[in-house]
């Protein structure tokens, strides 16, 4: 264990002693290292540096493990997705290598709330909150590691894709519970990239913040739909669905706008059923709860399926024998200002990781594109794929056992 | 009281009772109305939907009373400020009457966390999360409602104002610790204005989430200041600085553009002497803590001054003999993707409140504006005013004693 992990482990133990001792009932308010959603107690605890900072501020994310933070972890209230293009004149395996030792070192760090070597702002870094980094390969990433080539995301009918939103060379995903501290960890990354990669595009993103959900409850988009109902959570649907054998997983970025001026226009029962679930608690429209099973069979008094068959619930789901067409999705809506057509500038940063896109985003996506009534109120315009190196080791940076060889 | 208030009423009494029930020490964990940052447990309650809202989600800011919401209310994490110019053609009286009429019924709800009457989306407005609404009246809509004409802000000679960020005749200031509250919130505020007014810009900024600061800390620039040391606090010191006899007050919008990438250049000795505070603890450079008066006669062994005269403190104070230059700072961070310069595009939505900027705001900037060290690294690049109405009873809207007569 480095002198870093130590210091952060001891700040965990006392945390977790002086909640013990407080009251039974302050369980609710711990700061042990919990989902986001699960703490935010002002209650706080003396940090190292002699201030107090709340439970949330003192919330980490593990950052080394079998697979990369960011990807199964419960999705934080902030998103920072910044695409990075290799500088002019390329950046060789060497130049990969440098950089991926660089940022692991920097992102180590910054997941467990302590400042960067050299780092001259460590008031900035001081309140964690969940915050996690994942880096993603593009295609030319992909070959200068030798990993395996990335599949390729078709062009589709309706995709209106706007080229500045397009594939670029590396990924990061900064997501975190505070606003500040992922702004500034974002910040002193892209800073410390410009020798091998430069930013190409930022898509911020939200959701409900810490201290508003409950554990493990589903998010929502703007369109008021909870997002993300069927998404793999044990153990055995994630390694089923989302990684491969080596621990690597493969992102796929949506830039999805959302007309919201033309979805307001519908009623309750239009938006309904155009998803096929109700807005309220998510539960299909044939009954039951969120997490119930939809019964595509059941009819109303008139004969009619009551879940129409081109609603975006029936259509996303896999296809007959095809079980294997899920996936885990961890959207961000972003809403900005309007721009020059004063019309809503909404919708949803789509991310979702799996396998292999080819059997699993791709065909789902495809048969949305053919046919899905929420087709008339979004629109698909940025696409890019990356290929997600396994997780780390302590003293191993990412990606190493490619390109270090 | 109307069924509204009542419904809020219970919901915040039954969460009070449970937690008196559970444990003394849950006190850190309350769900009454308390300040950002004060609030955030997850323990939550059942609310009258049958859903369990985690704590910070149920805390509310009371939307009537003496003076409007969010302004000496302690700062939220989220700010959505929005510029409106009256539709072509322009609006009378009886326009802005009724734009006022509804905007503050809706606003009222939604403060507390119950849907605007005929909205189709309760979901979206459950978790107020302490969000609050401030409207402002810019001189055209001064001049309809018959109030004191409004001081103009003078052009200082640094300034770059950008055309996009200026004046408008009305603003919306909606503020609360849930992003996706504060979001919809905007979003029906919007939808709700088109007859008498349509928005021309949105500033969007963010400072630490609830549940990282501790109630009553200073919020951090993204220079890494802390930002708001010298603000009235107790309610005498605001009654002298900021309200005005009637319950109104003034609010001067400055967008302020910061560079990051030339600050990032300094040692942290040359940031603190540009700021006259060290960056740790907020304290003056003559010593104490963040709330001890700096001594500006302080010299050292080479009998230079500690504060240097020319840095932004030391610049910023009151002029000998104008004790009321003083005024409420109450900034926003913003940090957006790079433009296509590919320099941050970062800096502070500075807003303040004051009775009177002729006497506050504006001889201060122009000391600022003739010296100061964070010149360098600051461009002020947009710049409005607006008159702040004064608070509501119950059964009253926004200015209703201006317009309704």
């Amino acid at each position: 264990m480095t002198g870093f992990a130590t210091h952060i482990a001891r700040r965990k133990f006392l945390a977790g002693a002086s909640a013990t001792a407080a009251a039974g009932a302050l369980t609710a308010c711990s700061t042990a290292p919990v989902p986001s959603g699960a703490s935010g107690t002002p209650a706080g605890e003396e940090g190292s540096e002699g201030t107090v900072t709340p439970a949330l501020g003192e919330a980490t994310v593990d950052f080394d493990g079998v697979h990369q933070a960011g990807v199964v972890t419960p999705a934080q209230a902030h998103l920072n997705l910044v695409g990075f293009n290799f500088v002019e004149g390329g950046v060789d395996r060497e130049g990969l290598t440098r950089l991926m030792r660089s940022w692991t070192e920097d992102a180590r760090r910054l997941t467990g709330g302590a400042a960067p070597v050299g780092s001259l702002e460590p008031e900035m870094v001081r309140a964690p909150a969940n915050l996690t980094f994942t880096v993603g390969f593009g295609p030319r990433a992909v070959e200068l590691a030798g990993a395996a080539p990335l599949a390729e995301i078709p062009a589709f009918s309706r995709d209106q894709l706007e080229e500045k939103w397009g594939q670029t060379d590396l990924v990061l995903q900064i997501c975190g519970d505070d606003p500040l501290t992922v702004s500034h960890a974002t910040r002193h990354m892209v800073r410390t990239s410009p020798t091998y990669a430069t930013p190409t595009w930022m898509q911020q993103g939200f959701l409900h913040a810490s201290g508003t959900r409950r554990p493990g409850e589903t998010p929502r988009n703007l369109f008021g739909q909870l997002d993300g109902t069927v998404n793999p959570r044990t153990a055995g649907e994630q390694d089923e669905q989302v990684w491969r054998e080596d621990g690597s997983t493969v992102m796929v970025v949506r830039r999805i706008r959302m007309d919201m001026d033309e979805w307001e226009m519908l009623d309750r029962t239009s938006r309904e059923e155009s998803m096929g679930r109700t807005l309220d608690t998510g539960a299909p429209l044939s009954g039951g709860g969120e997490f119930d099973a939809p019964d595509y069979g059941a009819t109303d008094r008139y004969g009619l399926p009551v879940i129409d068959p081109a609603s975006h619930m029936a259509r996303a789901r896999p296809a007959e024998g095809h079980p294997e067409q899920r996936m885990l999705r961890r959207a961000y809506n972003y809403d900005l200002p309007p721009e020059a057509d004063g019309l809503s500038n909404s919708g949803l940063v789509f991310i979702c990781f799996q396998r292999d896109p080819d059997e699993q985003f791709t065909p789902v996506q495809q048969r949305l594109d053919d046919l899905d009534r929420l087709n008339t109120w979004i629109t698909h315009i940025g696409s890019a794929v990356y290929w997600i190196p396994p997780g780390t080791t302590e003293d191993a940076f990412w990606a190493q056992r490619f390109l270090a060889v």
